[in-house]
């Protein structure tokens, strides 16, 4: 998971602010760094990098007093690559034809291949991260112009990337002809804008116009937008479930669907499916389940409680798990609200179940305070097999739902009972066919074949 | 505001890890500074603090290096004394009969006259915070053992004072005979704690035993538990209102009611006082109201939704408001939902207005978003009147219903319609009368004549 | 060991900056903290602290941007107090009568004594240093204007002290009656500075007035310079011997006496005293032994070569010494020049010898580098007795001539020969009688009967 | 200016630690940054480097943790390539062959050529130092075995280049043709060192071997040394006359010549050539002119002092020049001994003249001292020309010999006279023809023609 973002205008205006407040908007992407890049007055790539959080990685008002005409920015949760200063983005390169800079979210599978192919050739790779053999890509085609080296290395590319790039005076969006991660298009006045979500635009106050469509490269310059096509056969949609069951802010529109519609949808579909009569009241894991819990209350007509309280601080403090720690059973981030839990029967609904530790922590918390039985739902299928399209999931082994069956992970979070949402249901939620959405987590279907056939040779 | 915590165990154990949780839980009360005490093997008191949050403050791994029997705590929100590394709390002193140290919830209203006898007599303040005055009265009393000492400083305080304090192996829990500040007692096995609020006991997996009474001193030490009196006339009950309207969590009880079913009752009540019939939605200010709207919607029958999404990294980022910030009308902290707003009459419910800044913002937003109506309901009544009690409330020209009437501030705001929770709806929901809470922020009753005259002569 | 600064203008200038660049000349007498303190616009003292240099510690461009009429400043070598934040100076405070700072060089021996006297009244320590019981001492005589209860202090205080003092508009120097360590009075136009040595008065461009003398108080104000007694009998002079041999820097003037002449004299008369006929050369330990060493060279017409390079970054740069450190027998501080040694009789001259550790390993590290003989030289009499005015002497049982004859030291430093300066040469190098210098260290007196009683009692 | 250092040993053992040291020895060479690098168990290349000085970019405790056959270090201070943390060095990086990294002390004159030739071939630079451009070439040498590759490197490289390379499991020492800057070689036990200075040996308890010649290629391995050249034709010797004046350590032994002899006896060829009959004293400036000042007073019989104390944390602190700084005409730096001024004839020698401006300030402040006349001797002919081999000087309108002739320089710093060395005698004290030596700041003569052509082709 990462964000990307890109403003661009026709005249040198402080677009980096713009670019700071969007990678704000978009820091649920990525907690681990932040970065910002832009072309200088003497035409030269600037960048400014560092780790954390964006208020930490960068200075809003170092940032205020430039002026430039195209600037992106990323917010990195790290997937390939590691957690390593040296892999923060934009990556910034000055080749032969000049300077450009990359944001990449998602993941190649071919990254390793083409590393080795351009080593070979006597390239020298100095971060693990795949953006940095996109940008070998065009420094080993240095006869083409930049766009044309750029296109040449994209059709060599496999696997999940939306990019924002820096192309001499350019901005350029690119989405992978499978669609795995979203890309918006948005404009304020004069000024275009991309973002990997529509809610970046928001807090510039910009206007959503469209998604960026899989396989497109949208150019911004001085002549306007112009849209090309990355050269290769056309693909199947993989549009990631996991935007709109967890990832993004519900205030997003992905793909022309509203994420706050959709979870809420999720909800009440899997009240409809997995339905539990007598309950007394219906409550969401805060925050990822709160929405679906509300439709699930509603399709339900059972009471609605924002029963478990989160600390409001977790996640800038870290409690370590010292053995006093453990000792005292602490109700470190959730504390569930003492006199809605007596004597009840309580749904509890989460968007997905990982590892299974929080479930059963939560079960257990709340029988504490006098739960009678606790209900847990789960808005989205199982999920029994890793991302390798950009999401940081656990190997199999340590995925609850790939360890076990229902029952057996019903007595391991000690609930009375555990559903989860049908694939069909998740299908109607989204509002898009069983093909048009990546379903690899669930059903472990991932790119095959002459999906991924690609020849190297520059 | 400022939360205190303190813990007694009959044997040396890892306490400093008790309270660096308890605080942690209390961590919503100050984020100014935070620190600890305890009594050394050897013993002495030690004490360490530091600015920020409890996290930064304080280093976890070292407090769980030392056993103690007796430790007290402090979370730090600046109201007297500016906000100074130097006023960080608990103050700590070694006086002529040995340690002390005290972790202060509330605001003197004779602090400086007390400080002023006492300069006359050799006496040197360090800092500006009331706390000192009371050390430093106890030193002035030198002939008597430490508690008596500190009964003799207690009995000549006015004003709020929630107190955990170390007297040598003691543990003592002190709250001034008004009841301003809440203060509670809990257990866990052996080991007794004392805290601001009671979800702090239940970070520590301890049982809330009793509210400490107005005017009660609670003795802690090897012999057990001890109830004393402050040894003046019995006053009033002047509990504050605004523990339940806002400051507390929603998860703790405070004397005796629990502060989130105070909540969602004063949304019930607003609704009645003040229907919205035709809505077509509900939803709170982001996270301040939305156990009111709750309570609101179900009275009303109004769908409720969570139409306000708030970028859960406020609070740890600042954007600065430069002039590009303003000019964008950015949607910083606060963005409503696209797809709920367009065409909509909306219900925005919040728990009090102090300057009102919030409230134009969001109702400009949300018009911005498409709502057709934005209606304006408040939990609480106007407030009118600064604090003298330990919140830090703007003087009276700050403060938008002190500076206008209802229809000046609804033209402000930009509302269609404003309406505030009636007084006598308050004391229902608190479920006290009006002669046992707090009303000086609404009506500028405050403390009067024979409720503050003590002797100072020691 | 420690300095202190003070400068007082008719008119308010940035005199922060004299005090920070006269801290900066006296580096050499603290490195553990330093700090500022001064008379605001408003009448009220200001301070800043820092720990380490001077340059670490207070920030030169906030200092520049001050203007006053007084300031005093210190530089913190810890002897009485320990090493903590708490106890750098100046300490500043304000009691009945206004504010007061302080900053001390000195050590007292009655300060325990004081303090427990006045905790009994009421008094609360916040530091461990003597410094504190001065200023409480003031603030019990709260009936007095504040130059009288500063003499009415200090007619009590026992022990070293050099005092540069802050009171209202004033500027105060105190030198204690026995005159232990060194003050002077310098003039810069019409503002008027103080100083521990006259090297500080040469950095801001002040010429060198006078010393201040033992038991007088200089009193500065907009009514010129006075000069009062502290009202106690006159005492013998126990000026300090080691600011000559070691601490002050050489281009000071201590009590008339250049530092620079004193050092080449210790080294002439040594030279006289213990030669060493058949030597090849001549060099200094660096750099503490090097003035001597040249004054040893010149009374015996044998070479002076700077033989033992001290590596530039020691101090800034620690090493620590790990096993292998050990093993490698590591020349980290000191080199001898390799060509200078082979086969040659060395004299090396120090100026004291301490715990013998030094010594020891520059004679292992000259015969390995060829040396034939290596002879040692000291500077002064052998240190046998630690020093209670102020200096960080270790204990008897780790100074090395408490321990062993010079015959014993001689065989474990492995020198061929080793010889101290006699004591009267010592004084004859100083210029000043057996009686007017204080030989504690080395003989043992310390301050006796007659010389130390005094009068608590306020 | 910079310093390098590496160690190879037959078995793994701490070798950072030797490095480490070895560094700390070499830190007069560059205090910009630090960095060591060394091949871990797995044989992969790491490395750790921070800017400041040794301690401060490097930890000595997680070092002492590492074992390694082979490590190397490098301190910078910057020359090519600007002052950024992406210039620190060693450069690592692994390529297709493997792992390669290189600590560079030396400047080249055709690096940016070579680096727009690799750019042209798809090579991408990371930094600006010069010493990118030899991994790259390596790296595009992908067929070749790592030291053929590395030799097919060096040859196209024209300017001063003194290696420390890690190759694999091998340690690889290589000077340029021309033998710009020293490197030298050492053992203990069967260890063996590579360093730019013979001081960084002893630091460790090496031996020094000898020194590696000009074109020499030194590769340490686990079947020995092995000594290779440089496939190119012979050069003349340009070794640098300025480490001997001015950078290297005085205990440092360079091409067969103490630096401490050539140093003193440049003072005696000044005496002899520039004397100042009727002089009461000598002194050097500090810490530079010291041991030319030394051999100037031997030889011309006049007293040498001490004269000028240099503040010893000058460089630890950094005072800013602001207007009161100047305005009090401030003797920071250094201040005379002012008891040894007055009404004498003083003769200062100091190492060289760059832009005049210290000289000039140490004139003034011994007149203001009261020295009757002050002789300026310079141990060095006049610089009058930039350097490219790797020493920091600035353009030649900044060089005050450049700007003036000796009467205009005489006048501007003030002294009564003003003298430099002559050429011949530079050569006589280094004891090398002047075809041996590069006087190309002194003269202007540079590489020229046949020096420099090289086919850079691969």
């Amino acid at each position: 998971m990462c964000g990307v973002f890109g403003a661009y205008s026709p005249r040198p205006e402080p677009l980096l602010e713009d670019v700071y407040l969007g990678l704000y908007a978009l820091q649920h992407r990525g907690q681990e760094s932040a970065g910002v890049a832009w072309i200088n007055g003497d035409g030269m790539a600037k960048t400014v990098k560092g780790m954390g959080l964006v208020h930490d990685a960068l200075n809003q008002h170092e940032l205020s007093q430039q002026e430039t005409r195209v600037a992106i920015g990323h917010v990195r949760y790290s997937t390939a690559g590691g957690s390593l200063a040296a892999n923060a983005q934009p990556l910034v390169a000055t080749y032969a034809r000049g300077p450009v800079g990359i944001a990449h979210n998602g993941n190649l599978t071919n990254g390793k291949a083409i590393a080795q192919y351009l080593e070979s050739r006597g390239a020298i790779f100095q971060s693990t991260t795949d953006t940095e053999v996109i940008i070998h890509l065009m420094a080993h085609q240095a006869h083409k112009p930049p766009l044309e080296a750029l296109i040449g290395a994209l059709r060599r590319l496999v696997g999940a990337y939306s990019l924002a790039v820096l192309l001499e005076d350019r901005l350029v969006a690119a989405r992978d002809p499978w669609g795995f991660r979203p890309l918006v298009l948005g404009k304020r006045g004069d000024v275009t804008y991309i973002a990997s979500e529509s809610c970046a635009l928001d807090i510039v106050g910009a206007e959503l116009i469209r998604d960026v469509e899989p396989g497109e490269i949208v150019v911004v310059d001085e002549k306007g937008i112009r849209s090309l096509r990355i050269p290769v056969e056309p693909k199947r949609h993989f549009g990631c479930a996991f935007e709109y069951v967890y990832f993004a802010r519900p205030d997003s529109i992905i793909d022309g669907r509203s994420v706050y519609a959709v979870r809420k949808e999720l909800g009440r579909l899997l009240a409809k499916g997995s339905p539990c009569p007598g309950a007394n009241l219906v409550t969401g894991m805060p925050d990822s389940g709160t929405l679906a819990a509300m439709g699930y209350a509603e399709e339900s007509s059972i009471a609605y409680e924002k029963a478990i309280v989160r600390n409001r601080y977790v996640g800038r403090t870290f409690i370590q798990p010292t053995q006093r720690v453990r000792d005292l059973g602490v109700r470190i981030k959730l504390n569930p609200v003492p006199h809605l839990m007596e004597g009840k029967d309580v749904v509890v609904v989460d968007d997905s179940i990982v590892r299974g530790t929080t479930a059963q922590r939560i079960v257990t918390l709340m029988r504490g305070c006098g739960a009678r039985n606790v209900h847990l739902r789960i808005a989205s299928p199982p999920v029994r097999f890793p991302c390798y399209y950009g999401i940081d999931t656990p190997v199999s082994e340590e995925l609850a739902a790939a360890r076990m069956d229902i029952e057996g992970l019903e007595r391991q979070v000690g609930a009375c009972s555990l559903a989860y949402l049908r694939e069909e249901d998740l299908f109607e939620a989204i509002g898009r066919g069983r093909n048009d959405v990546c379903t690899a987590c669930f059903s472990g279907h991932y790119l095959e074949g002459k999906e991924i056939d690609h020849d190297l040779d520059l």
